[in-house]
């Protein structure tokens, strides 16, 4: 992409509405804009960015064997009825009468739709294991929405359902999608933990947390070297939790992903039935697991950013290379840069082409605040030695390679 | 695929409720189910062929120069207090309060949202033309919500917003966009046209539709075979519409898409102006334009069926072959079948394999009704000399196939 064709629009300040440092970034990098609060534009970088890892979380799940569905954002509140949610859940669910004065919901989470579809569609044992998911933007009427990305009203998640015949089978799905949840925080070059969970106001009885580190995270994990999981300490409790010998308080986590065994919480209120071989009816087992994607990409900030800006783990990032061309006044330079950017797409490396005539600085210092891993700078003196200096912006160390010596 | 680890719920009557060929094989085939009047579920299958349409339209639109954003759903109604829309707009535009008592409305359209992006982002003319364009679920609600994905509340949508500093440029963004447009009903397979149209709730003064042509056509439709366009008889105005020498009333058409040529209609009323060479500032010249992504599901079926089921064109098809072998018990079937499955995969060729142990009646009226362009038919006799029945769903005709004969 040429940057003279595309919309980045940066803030030089940093606005004052903005406490966290993904906030800041987000907004300062032109990725995202305010629109009301918590709800917030998604503007060329930002969205590219959110499609990077929906993309491998959809990968992912399509992998451990589940099946895309999309299900409606405004709900019918007869089904949250049914369950007794619509009653129970605090005023984040928002409820409003449609024009035939029927009550609706905006819904942020779809245990009861998902279940609708179970109970209307599917009858026998045969027709199981049967794993549904859906990546959708969902809504929560939060009364200070804040932290930008971290805590917004309007968010976009990944929620999977996983039903089964009994308790084992479903722990066995629900170990498909920890180990999907594995390879997706993986793949997209994070650090994260599983942390042992309460099961909230989803309710259920087995429960893990994903949690990204970050010295900024809003929630203190209890971590032992020699155990599979972490504890979260305002959750901690003793009565369920594992008791890990050597507990180290080393960590803060931002939480990016929740697994529950609903067993049949659901399926019993809302008459979802599943006949086994025998001929018998049973509520059938559940699991549901959710991916914040949207919540992610500020997740990610707060992992990984210096004072100059953001730092995209390669993965996430919206391009891998940025190319300044930094006179581009010269014809050397000039034809350095565009031979660079065509070699670059041929490759299929997403890059951006600083192609504008604004200052070397202006170029500098917006490729370290949006942060694409790798900086193609190309000047006068090393263009007339056919030679590229190439940065790393993670380590902020640089060479000088020659073309034949990039990457790609 | 295996089928067997599929997920596509048939009905074997016509729903009662479904009055539209569209909306009864859209339920049948088991492409979606209804949640309330006008929501659906979209299930595997009909999600599948959603996604086919919506990759086609952003790659159009990618290729057209128009960079993708996503706004959000939920917006405050001072925006669109400042358009005066939040008055005018009739009760589709579906007003709440949240929490906090603030008005705000699901957006059934987004001109003033991206009128504030503009406006708080872009000053100058060195930085236009500029195109931004996003894929959304909308909502308007429906008094009535019938005829299925035809006309539902919860609807998926392209729109695409174009900004220029006069209205020449702003007429040759406008004709990028219809060719764009021309090239995305051509690669979805399907017959159409364009429209002369007035330009209705959203206002402006020059303006297209696009009709997928179907008997069962809302608008009927005058063509003159000499002319370009064709004009829409409901909303014919002489004064502006071109006059055809000899016009025919041939032709039922959906509206399936439709571009506007705005002027500075919102740019006006909400102060987006832009900064031109001489240091004027004006009202930046506007142009939207919108493609009904989860409408053209339906459009498509409305336009190719025949009695047993849909007849999906080749680029919306969800998967382009499916296979059925037909007698599961018979290891040389089964062999044959699978090893046709893993060739297809292979060669990138998405494929449906009809797996399951029910009846060849069954996997026959199956195949039939999801309506996947081609069909490789196993039984024993073929298999046994090593061939393959292979059917074109459109026409019928098949064709004994060796497994060398296949086209990938």
């Amino acid at each position: 992409m040429r940057r003279s064709h595309y919309f980045i629009p940066l803030l030089k300040e940093t606005p004052a509405e903005a406490q966290v440092v993904s906030h800041q970034l987000c907004l300062r990098a032109g990725l995202i804009r305010q629109v009301a609060a918590g709800n917030y534009d998604w503007l060329p970088l930002g969205l590219k960015v959110l499609r990077k890892v929906e993309n491998i979380v959809r990968e992912e799940m399509d992998k451990a064997g589940a099946l895309e569905i999309l299900m409606p954002a405004v709900l019918p509140a007869d089904l949250w009825k049914e369950t007794g949610r619509y009653e129970k859940y605090g005023p984040e669910l928002l409820r409003f009468k449609d024009r035939n004065d029927r009550e609706c919901v905006l819904g942020p989470t779809h245990e009861e739709a998902v279940t609708q579809i179970f109970r209307d569609n599917v009858k026998s044992y045969r027709e199981l294991p049967l794993n549904l998911y859906q990546i959708q933007w969902k809504f929560r009427d939060e009364m200070r929405p804040r932290f930008g990305l971290m805590r917004g009203r309007e968010f976009c998640m990944k929620d999977a359902y996983s039903f089964d015949t009994d308790r084992e089978k479903s722990l066995e799905a629900y170990q498909r999608m920890f180990d999907a949840y594995t390879r997706v925080f993986d793949r997209l070059g994070l650090q994260w933990r599983a942390v042992v969970a309460d099961t909230g106001s989803i309710g259920g009885n087995y429960s893990h947390e994903f949690q990204v580190l970050a010295d900024t995270g809003e929630d203190t994990l209890l971590f032992d070297p020699d155990s599979d999981y972490a504890v979260n300490i305002e959750k901690y409790d003793a009565a369920t939790a594992p008791k890990p010998r050597e507990q180290l308080v080393e960590k803060k986590g931002i939480e990016v992903g929740h697994c529950f065994h609903l067993g049949d919480l659901y399926s019993e209120k809302m008459n979802a039935l599943v006949t086994l071989e025998d001929g018998k009816s049973i509520p059938v087992v559940m699991g549901c697991y959710g991916i914040g994607v949207s919540r992610l990409v500020a997740a990610a900030i707060e992992q990984s950013h210096d004072d100059k800006g953001v730092i995209w783990p390669e993965p996430m990032a919206p391009f891998k290379v940025g190319i300044a061309n930094i006179r581009h006044s010269d014809a050397t330079c000039t034809d350095m840069a565009t031979k660079l950017y065509l070699h670059l797409q041929t490759m299929g490396v997403e890059t951006l082409y600083d192609d504008r005539d604004v200052s070397a600085g202006q170029k500098f210092a917006e490729m370290d605040l949006i942060g694409l891993p790798w900086q193609a700078i190309i000047g006068p003196k090393n263009a007339a030695e056919g030679k590229i200096e190439w940065k790393n912006r993670k380590t902020g160390e640089t060479q000088l390679l020659g073309t034949d010596q990039l990457p790609w």
